[in-house]
């Protein structure tokens, strides 16, 4: 067993140092019982609650940091906390300590045999490093879902929260230390560098969650070995179909592109079915009346005027802004086709009235959200009632589309014999009985 | 929609030409319906049947190339086909095409408000890249579960077996092309640059899985950026701990040792309570009886005489061979921490009576199997039930442990409304009612 070596306590310690101490740390909340980590979580309610004062105090700090160095508004505000904030962040750790614990979950029981019984179980991932931008927010929310499900977390955040990220960090270390368990599951990383030499020791850290621009998360996913949970682009796109409704389609195509354009779940592009050009125009005076510059193809540009050609280019950006590209297309396999080409496979949307035309779109297109008569914006881990939502991953392996608390765990198989042998089997007389039981079923 | 250029049909395709053909094909492959995928299962059956001459010349050829290059006769064992074998895998095919098709199951199914209905379902990975060797069974096993699952995949097999495995691809392709399906969800890669070529293509390719040598797997890990189901090692651990039966320990760590030494869930270390000691002397007999290399720490060489001692590389050691390394512990913690210090986190065991001590090393062992008083041997989807197995996976990500065709699997989140957009909830007024349906209700 590792120990924190002595000396002061502020010497920073290695980065290989703290992802060692984070497994033996987690090794230990992810074994305990369900009990300990909901008291963990109840204790951070409440330090979060006894230190509003020293929480909004070094946050201020890193506010007049940012406004001296002329950050960027949209980021000031990203990085500010608030009484309010800190209210909903308590309500929801409050809400996690209230959720069932996960750990141990059976998923599936079988008998392979008389006196020989198998259980799936659900158990911690382990060592989870999460980079994320400004929002100090992301602290208590991450850390409280990794708590939950019994894992360890290195929180490296941006260096303009450090203050703010330090002191939030301390409420999750001190709850974990007031229940008598390894603080270390918990810590705060800082400085690039650090977050560099992390990312290379993918036989201490299972899982990378980036939380940040597609930039960070690009860059991350091409320097590291370690499974990354995320997603680069949101590339969304909107059908309208021959026999999509026109009122229907001009409120899900602005509410898609209009009521957060910067998020990874807005429509970027719209693929209209020629049969629906002529009811177009209404649908395009919607969005331009809410401020969105149209690009349209040459086919587009025949009903709607004045609007910028659309060039190659546009089918491939997530504008993250009021800027969205139309294209006309034949029919609806022109739209799907015209989909996997260009689409990230996040989150595409048909609007229609046709249910036979829905069910081929929600049969063909592959992405891992794809919706009828919905707006893009529904992709999303509170929306689809998931509770906490750990990010949204393009990636087909392990977990796809907004990801809950199940993206932090993986499973166990846990045999209990009566002394069996595999050579027991076949040839020499036992056979396996392989009996499904109710994964409810006392062992 | 790309088509194979024209020109002899000999002529081979590029790498990326094959892995684009592949993916096009999976589509058709993996949204037509189930009836469809069942008949290309039956069709195959039919065509190995049909076809046992062709495909046992074939292997001929290949036996008597592998014959007069001198490869080593174990090898040589493993790429024979016989009649009995392709009764095996045709029965294995005709049980697959029995089984449910898996896509479009509903895993989960929520209502997010009236007229606003979420359901995750199955949907396939993609495309597969299969690295294997010398086994051209392998081509059928694998074949036939991507089939099942809806995914193509690019089958990269060993030189030596190149007339056998093109005959039984060949036998995929014509039943994919007997149902009007394209062909190219099944193809036949030659030539290590082709697979070094593919490796590259983490566009176009989902999942990679090599069956092989534990060297295969750790080259493949460290030379792409595709995810790999696999594990390059099986380091699995029997624990005989104070309260162990005896008899049972040498039934066990025999059956662990012996049964299939090659195997990755062989048994290479046996962890020893002290107390146990006593009663080490005829489990260790046992072993030595069955012809295996005993080497013993100096603790455990107190009451075991005539073996060789071990040094700190034999901890780390997958023998695959008849050769175990034992060391006295002084209690479940220091084998636990062994196990975590030095494992591989495959499948390690506990035998003993005392039910608390088992309860606490299934709990603390963090392997993807944990067994109580049975053989390592055991994990194996066959044993667990799982149906055909796709492989043992050591990594916490997507699937671990012995992996079904559910790790061919993944989800697509579907989500039906009628006309809602997001900004209509919150302040605007709609709420959520996040009612968790059960998946078998009626949409």
């Amino acid at each position: 067993m590792m120990s924190r070596p002595d000396g002061p306590s502020d010497d920073p310690l290695s980065p290989r140092t703290q992802a060692t101490l984070a497994r033996e740390a987690q090794r230990a909340l992810g074994t305990c019982s369900a009990e300990r980590r909901t008291a963990v979580l109840s204790k951070l309610a409440q330090l979060i609650d006894e230190r509003r004062g020293q929480l909004l105090a070094a946050n201020a700090q890193d506010l007049e940091a940012a406004a001296a160095e002329g950050l960027a508004m949209p980021l000031q505000k990203r990085l500010g906390l608030s009484e309010s904030k800190l209210d909903g962040l308590r309500a929801g750790v409050l809400q996690l300590a209230e959720t069932q614990d996960p750990l141990g979950t059976v998923l599936r029981r079988t008998e392979l045999d008389e006196g020989l019984q198998l259980r799936q179980v659900r158990s911690p991932l382990g060592v989870l490093l999460v980079i994320f931008e400004s929002r100090p927010d992301a602290v208590i929310q991450i850390g409280s879902l990794a708590l939950r499900s019994g894992n360890a977390v290195l929180l490296k955040g941006g260096r303009e929260a450090l203050h703010s990220n330090r002191a939030l960090v301390d409420c999750l270390r001190d709850a974990l230390s007031s229940e008598g368990l390894l603080p270390d599951a918990v810590c705060c990383v800082e400085g690039r560098q650090a977050a560099t030499a992390l990312l290379d020791e993918d036989a201490l850290i299972d899982l990378v969650i980036p939380r940040g621009s597609s930039e960070l998360v690009r860059s991350i996913q091409s320097s590291t070995r370690i499974p990354v949970l995320g997603h680069a682009e949101g590339v969304c796109h909107l059908y309208l179909d021959a026999a999509a409704n026109s009122q229907m389609a001009a409120h899900i195509a602005v509410d898609g592109k209009c009521d957060y354009p910067a998020a990874c779940n807005a429509t970027e592009t719209l693929l209209v079915h020629e049969a629906f050009l002529p009811q177009l125009p209404p649908v395009i005076e919607a969005l331009t009346s809410h401020g969105v510059e149209v690009r349209v193809c040459p086919r587009t540009a025949a009903v709607i005027d004045d609007c910028q050609p659309t060039t190659d280019d546009d089918w491939r950006t997530e504008y993250g802004d009021l800027v969205l590209s139309v294209k006309t297309v034949t029919d609806a396999q022109e739209a799907i086709d015209h989909i996997h080409a260009h689409g990230s496979g996040h989150t595409d949307v048909i609007v229609t009235d046709d249910q036979l035309a829905a069910d081929n779109f929600l049969d063909q297109v592959d992405s891992a959200s794809v919706f009828h008569n919905a707006s893009s914006r529904f992709a999303d881990g509170f929306r689809f009632g998931l509770g906490a939502e750990v990010g949204i991953s393009t990636s087909r392996i392990h977990a796809r589309g907004p990801v809950g608390i199940d993206g932090l765990l993986t499973t166990r198989w846990l045999l209990r014999g009566s002394g069996q042998g595999a050579g027991d089997y076949g040839d020499a007389g036992r056979s396996f009985t392989h009996r499904h039981l109710s994964p409810d079923t006392e062992p």
